[in-house]
């Protein structure tokens, strides 16, 4: 075999392994990972149960594999993110914004993702935690920065406050409408705002409300 | 049968439909309801599979009963609320405070009740829609009365602000530590006062944000 032609046949296993992955999520998030089999997601790609045993060993792979793929996606863009932004509240902005837009953009991986953790296997589940500990980190270190810097306060822990960001962002998942005419982008943005309001406008000494 | 014994009697069965209702919760919320069996809960609360079977015809039963519970509970609290509170901004001081400390006390019966609504039937699925609906809209008319009253404006609609305090609050069910010594109350205060932030602090002349 060529090097060519095996980087062709690299690439379209790439392929085929990213339209069962596709697939899925959508089944795994419609009917649940439990109540899905492996003729299902066969059935969908199209292929035999045994190439679709050639690319995955079981429906457990394939799930560890979807957990794996919105970690990297999530921690890769968030360091990234971290790292180019000019100020800890452009970090903060941006990486709610994005959490908004990837959870928006990739609504049935996300709902298996927030709902079928108890699913994954021990060690596995270790590694996502540890990695959203991780995403989770860069997010508190941004708001203890900017609290620092500006002398804003909180009326909470920092904790506290990137959960509830956090839950803002990613509850899209449950009520975004694909077809509702929203840009997911602007979305962000606008949850952004909100949630990041007590960072950037500090009461003032005068209550508007009671 | 006296009226006092026959009261008795349905205090009892109450009090029984109550155990089979809570330990059901933790069963469903642990294992996912589809794997659940009423084997499994009949031996959780130490009934006999008929007897279990005379409070509940179904696994299904139980799982609507627990929706209603959920709707009843937060629907009346809702209207409560708002009928007592002084101003709109209370009430949603007041609603979203309720509704983390009611999420944290019931941690098991709001993972079943945000991750299961598939398995409901189609009748009660509808029903359930509506009853949040109308939690919502209470919530959404009390925006949009503080927004006349005060003139403050929002950088999104009503609708995605109101979701965004949802989130905000309910995902505390995937976080709260039960252990960790936080009040539910003043947690719930404190996520209310950080997403009411906007409406109640609106962006001053001068930004101290980027």
């Amino acid at each position: 075999m060529t090097e060519r032609s095996s980087m062709a046949g690299a690439t379209k296993a790439d392929a085929q392994r990213e339209r069962v992955l596709s697939a899925s999520a959508q089944i795994f998030s419609k009917r649940g990972y439990r109540a899905a089999s492996m003729n299902e997601i066969a059935a969908a790609v199209g292929l035999s149960k045994p190439t679709l045993y050639h690319y995955f060993r079981s429906k457990e792979e394939i799930l560890v594999r979807l957990y794996e793929n919105v970690m990297d996606h999530t921690v890769s863009s968030a360091r990234a993110i971290a790292a180019a932004a000019p100020s800890p509240i452009d970090t903060l902005r941006e990486l709610i914004t994005y959490r908004v837009r990837y959870t928006c953009e990739n609504q049935a991986l996300h709902k298996l993702f927030f709902e079928e953790e108890a699913e994954l296997p021990a060690a596995q589940l270790h590694t996502v935690r540890q990695r959203r500990s991780e995403f989770e980190n860069i997010l508190k270190t941004s708001v203890a920065r900017h609290m620092a810097a500006t002398g804003i306060t909180l009326p909470t822990t920092p904790t506290v406050y990137v959960n509830t960001c956090l839950g803002a962002a990613n509850w899209v998942y449950k009520w975004f409408d694909p077809h509702g005419g929203e840009d997911p982008q602007a979305l962000g943005e606008h949850i952004a705002a909100l949630v990041l309001h007590p960072l950037l406008h500090p009461a003032g000494p005068v209550d508007t409300g009671s």
